[in-house]
């Protein structure tokens, strides 16, 4: 019998990631593309073909694809496209769902990269066995999947769970897309940098921090700080744990959830941004729902978190379509 | 053929109202009695058998009670309990969908107010149709009930939808919960009221309000004051109806809904708050966002919507039951 297996990609701004995924999460093989975000998409496209070919190549086992699942930023689930992505230049609304298809044959499903994540964490991470849960990515920017009753919610134009854009502070740090005071620049690699340089306007405290610029110091670069006891790196860390506490305080009354998942590169910052985080949580909740309420950090450690996630969601299609209760498109 | 009809009862801290409300959502009879709050349960369940036999004695086709639908404060669709219900004085824990059930012989679904007032707004409501939405319940308090797919999110512990104690100004209002800023402080008929009365120390404008005291001044009263061009009142209601633009806003970021709906007495102020809710949602969204979100107004009225709710959720369970989605516990 051959193995069953699912093509997973996660398109980035920068990389492209891709890997075939079978049905226990385990990579046969992966490589990553460049995702040539400001050419026109036939270039993506025909990089992504070949590359298709060599994955296939490289796994030794018999194998049948049977479906391709894809991570992107701004994807929507519903209409298998790419729609005014920020980062990627390919055209406002790109059909990359048929795209993919045509190359491999199979069906593809797409979503965001947030909701890749929650899916991935259901199937083959910390998730398993939790059936209402937020999966909030700490990464460049902040995003999040939602998941109630076992099941993620797409929303009703296939953008649910965009906790970036909840306004955190009222009149607060303008964004890209106009708002103002949104999640996302607050609690990300991008806000704790912004909060790190407001604090040198702040606070007078000797640091490090005094000799770099802005795009010097990246999120990585405050965390080496931090660990070395800078004052303010630290006390950016403190103020974006925190923030993050009231973001999870809100997500818990609206949605009773029953853990948090953390998960891209902030949320390695472990106790910097945890511990304030745990403070402000009991300051926030009663005793029994801080007891009740599990945070938890992604183990879906390296390159293929991303190509799990989305080779999950094509699983997830896939099973629900055997149990009949969903046909794919 | 006998009519199938469902008991709906709304228990709320001062009065109990209950109906028979057949398929359709009409109701065939109905009547209110005291909820004894601050008396031992027992005095509300004899009071209640009582109201019910009279009940169906008034009903004058032959019918089928066929279950009851129980929308309470605090109450919890999984546990079929009331908890920590704060205006209830029955005991922190009250197994009330036994209490019902025994009563009448047949299976008893409860949720709270705001939840039940969501299922019966996709059932007889505005909401018909609908797959993705959240009702607003704007009374004393706010509260919300949330629907994806066309389930309503009961959540982890029975309890989602909480949207009255998301934080909407960090270290504003206090609360009976111990938060401070959270939204059931602002943007309810107590919120309104709380807004009425800093306005009159932060404004100097004449009003008519500078010779009542709180407790005089109520919501109805503000919209008296306010349609007569009252300043003050006036701009309460301003004030209420952007920070309601703020909750809806961030519930689209977060849930991708297509509409939103108002329940409740303060929906009934329309262009007072309406006006400055969609001015400050424009302000909010993307145009295209806010040409596709719908913000409807609930037109179930009179008493008789809290019960047709009631009876909705168990229209809604025995339905599910019918076609084999879920078995009744």
């Amino acid at each position: 019998m051959t193995e069953q297996v699912i093509l997973g990609i996660d398109i980035g701004g920068t990389n492209t990631k891709l890997g075939l995924v079978d049905r226990n999460g385990r990579a046969l093989s992966s490589m990553s593309i460049s995702t040539h975000a400001t050419e026109d998409v036939s270039f993506f496209s025909s990089y992504l073909q070949v590359a298709i070919q060599k994955l296939q190549e490289d796994v030794v086992v018999p194998f049948t694809l049977c479906g391709t699942g894809i991570g992107a930023p701004n994807a929507n689930f519903h209409s298998g496209c790419i729609e005014q992505a920020p980062n990627l230049y390919w055209g406002d609304v790109v059909p990359i769902a048929d795209i993919v298809s045509n190359i491999t044959g199979v069906p593809t499903w797409i979503t965001n990269d947030a909701n890749a994540a929650a899916i991935g964490e259901m199937k083959f991470g910390v998730a398993r066995g939790l059936k209402s849960f937020v999966v909030l990515t700490l990464g460049t920017g902040l995003g999040s999947g939602i998941v109630i009753d076992g099941e993620l919610i797409y929303g009703h134009d296939g953008f649910a769970g965009e906790v970036g854009h909840v306004t955190l502070r009222q009149g607060g740090r303008s964004h890209t897309t106009g708002r103002l005071g949104s999640a996302e620049t607050y609690i990300s690699a991008t806000g704790l940098e912004r909060t790190a340089f407001e604090l040198l306007g702040q606070n007078h405290a000797a640091s490090k921090l005094r000799t770099k610029s802005m795009v010097q110091a990246d999120a990585h670069y405050l965390y080496k700080l931090a660990r070395k006891g800078d004052e303010i790196a630290l006390r950016a860390f403190n103020i974006t744990g925190e923030l993050l506490a009231e973001v999870i305080a809100d997500s818990l009354a609206l949605l009773d959830i029953e853990a948090v998942i953390l998960f891209g590169g902030l949320a390695n910052a472990k106790g910097l941004l945890l511990d304030p985080m745990h403070m402000k949580l009991q300051e926030l909740l009663s005793a029994e729902e801080y007891q009740q309420l599990r945070v938890l950090i992604s183990d879906m450690k390296g390159d293929n978190s991303a190509i799990l996630g989305a080779a999950a969601l094509a699983w997830q299609v896939l099973s629900a379509t055997e149990t009949g209760a969903l046909t794919p498109e």
